[in-house]
């Protein structure tokens, strides 16, 4: 998940990202936004939502998303986009869709860029040598071959920093010392550090990783050069050893690193989105669709971010193929390409069906984490709301029935959801999210298969009874 | 903390490892055990142990613990037994306590193995290429340069393994993959594994890292080759790169890893343990130890293996000292060297004192962490275990009242309690203890200012009383 442009696209149209609200809907006003009609109707899907979750939690299908998922993020490893082996990852996820007998399948080419990492390193030369942990950040330019040598300027918050002459900053190395509060909140210093500690004539920067947790793991993610600014070497360190400098650097003494990267950026590969559908009976040409991103980080397997979200939404047609459950809608699966760049995937699939978006009935998107799912985190009208809450009081079974109600919910679906089409992104429990993301170990290690097979029935029952309903959901 | 060895020695004297108990003394034998007046003298101490914390806690004395050990560690980094680097930190502790007025200070002399990681890389090149996080175990061979080629066997247990073939070993690398349950009880794969592996010919040993949580983190540690076995290489690899091996061996994928690993091994290094008595008043030549080792793993800080145990056993005779606190027996601190390779320090201090081991009152050592003081694990007679129950009464009030019975407490000093010594390890809320153990992550990011303070008081005022009494504690 790259949550960079969630809080950009926040920022461009609600100024300030609201808070989420866990929705207290008073059951008797959105009884009377609903009617008893349909409410009716939203509980006549029990049956088949409980065929669905017996299925996934202990029939034929249980266990089977962890196990695909791990095959294939075994087989392909970490899939960064604009790499060959992003590309064979995808003819992979069509070759198994294909043998579950599902053929509507097409991809649809995007260009991406291909940031490739070469060699990382860094080390300390004052107060003492010493090896400092580190992942360049997306997009850094390289270091000279022998490095960049300077002393370090740590500095707390932005605001401290816009408060510094630049006779202080000019030829420092500026590191970045956030302390993590929220994933919103401290970003920044990762996406726009280098920017602002060039404009004040620093040669690199570098940023305490940005997670709550560490075993000396730095957390690698995007960065964006501001227009006009001189693009410097730019990574993050881990929480250990940027704490270390800190100490070091309050008690008065002289922190001096050797900074050495290297990395090449093409601008112009291409890379494909994955479209599955199981066509509806009645709405072919409307859509539910359920997403996750196929790329990741160049570290870790993308176990979690996103591969899990990629097949919980993989599953959503399989199981309804499996157990011939043919919705009056379409539901199609998409898998995302390019999100850690800029949710560059979806903007372009957003652009190239954006006069056939009055279809989209509804937008779910799974990059948060598959932990037990709690619910949904939805985006829409109050009767949206309403409609979404009673669903979700079907499955009080498992324990996800929560309602997050959220301006633009997701990551790659903002790019929807921002222009008032509905939807949501998966709810679950995901405190230690952070402790992983973007690191190495994103790996099958946080996954568990009952978890898994929890979200994925969720998902596939959620995306069934919306894409089934005789109503659409209100814009 | 190099619990290796106290498995040996526990097992060397009551074969099976007694488990650890809470001790549940009814009061009332206790208090016929000790007497009306011991009892009374007991709690006579509580003023005394008040002063210490109020020092401790909100005085002159607040986050000095934790200031002293970072300045230490940050100074120095780890400090592997035989290296320059852990003999100049002796020599600033040294210093550091002379700077306090304390003047009662030798160093002995001990001869001690150092063990110099080189280059260290694993490359999976089937069934497809990845780097492997790893570290290698103390003492390991090295590899030829280009580095052994081999085919992996996973094995899951001993058991497993005594069944399998020498055929099937022969020529290949061992991994072995046991689930964490205990350290005692899954440390056997790590330091008795390469020896069986060479037995049946293989060409190197893996161990899964000791541990129950990872972020990608392999966990060093000792190991032993047993007499006539061939040396193999032997290295700990991250749960995950584990886990992700035994997937796919068990998916009946040939797994071929090429293993790199150099090092040094010179037994004959000199290095020294550090004695500093605060002298008692009446019984000079009676001892009440605190102890914790000053050298580490050559990874991270050492700043919790075992920087913290050190540090508040240099706090005890300090602050006693500060608040002219003379109790009538010597508190006598002691840094261990060489603590992780074997104990060796501790060894040779019982050697050369055997002749005045009579004069041990009571040993205390901090070697599993200093988070949250919660009581002792204390090892001794009835009467010992009375007494000591008594005086931790008087902490309720910092919730470190909790009497674990041990045979033998500790690491270091198991030598001295396997030998019938009374004596207590610090019991303390260190449930993440291995998730740092031995790895870039033991930092002073795992240490917290308030924590080491209550157990730097706490180790402080029960040595204090301790040293105080009227009665020698029994044997």
């Amino acid at each position: 998940m790259n949550f960079d442009s969630i809080v950009f696209i926040v920022t461009l149209f609600v100024i300030v990202p609201s808070e989420s609200r866990v929705l207290e809907i008073k059951s008797d006003r959105c009884e009377k936004i609903l009617g008893s009609d349909l409410i009716e109707e939203i509980w006549s899907y029990k049956n088949v939502k409980d065929d669905i979750l017996e299925y996934v939690l202990e029939g034929e299908f249980k266990g089977k998303t962890y196990d695909e998922l791990a095959k294939f993020v075994d087989k392909f490893g970490a899939r960064p986009s604009g790499t060959e082996v992003l590309e064979k990852s995808i003819d992979y996820m069509i070759d198994l869709t294909k043998n579950e007998g599902i053929n509507d399948i097409i991809t649809e080419e995007v260009k991406v860029p291909l940031w490739e990492r070469g060699e990382e390193k860094i080390t300390m030369l004052e107060p003492r040598k010493k090896d400092i942990e580190l992942l360049g950040l997306g997009k850094s330019v390289t270091t000279p071959p022998e490095g960049l040598e300077g002393e370090v300027v740590v500095v707390r918050s932005f605001e401290e920093f816009d408060n510094f002459s630049d006779e202080k900053i000019r030829g420092k190395i500026v590191l970045y010392v956030p302390v993590f509060t929220t994933y919103g909140e401290t970003v920044p210093y990762r996406s726009q550090g280098a920017s602002k500690a060039s404009a004040k004539g620093a040669i690199a920067s570098l940023v305490r990783s940005i997670t709550p947790f560490s075993l000396n793991t730095p957390h690698t993610g995007s960065q964006t050069y501001a227009d006009g600014v001189v693009p410097i070497p730019t990574a993050a360190i881990s929480l250990e050893d940027a704490d270390l400098i800190t100490r070091m650097y309050d008690r008065g003494e002289k922190v001096v690193l050797n900074i050495k990267m290297s990395s090449k950026l093409d601008e112009n590969k291409i890379s494909r989105n994955t479209l599955i559908d199981l066509k509806g009976s009645k709405h072919p040409e409307k859509l539910v669709i359920v997403s996750g991103h196929i790329d990741s980080w160049d570290v870790g397997q993308g176990a979690m971010d996103d591969g899990g979200g990629m097949f919980v939404s993989w599953a959503a047609p399989v199981i309804l193929k499996r157990l011939n459950l043919t919705p009056k809608r379409t539901v199609r699966a998409i898998f995302w390409t390019a999100e850690e760049l800029g949710l560059i995937g979806a903007h372009a699939y957003e652009e190239a069906h954006r006069n056939e978006s009055h279809n989209i009935n509804f937008v779910m998107e799974s990059d948060e984490g598959t932990f037990a799912p709690l619910g949904l985190a939805v985006g829409g009208t109050p009767t949206t709301l309403c409609i979404v809450a009673e669903i979700l009081k079907l499955f009080k079974s498992i324990n996800a029935s929560t309602l997050v109600e959220e301006d633009n919910p997701g990551s790659d679906i903002t790019v929807f959801t921002s222009k008032g089409i509905p939807g949501a992104s998966l709810h679950n429990d995901n405190g230690k999210y952070f402790w992983f993301h973007h690191t190495e170990a994103d790996t099958m290690n946080v996954e568990d298969p009952d978890e898994l097979d929890l979200g994925a029935a969720f998902w596939t029952a959620v995306a069934y009874i919306i894409a089934d309903l005789s109503i659409d959901i209100p814009r």
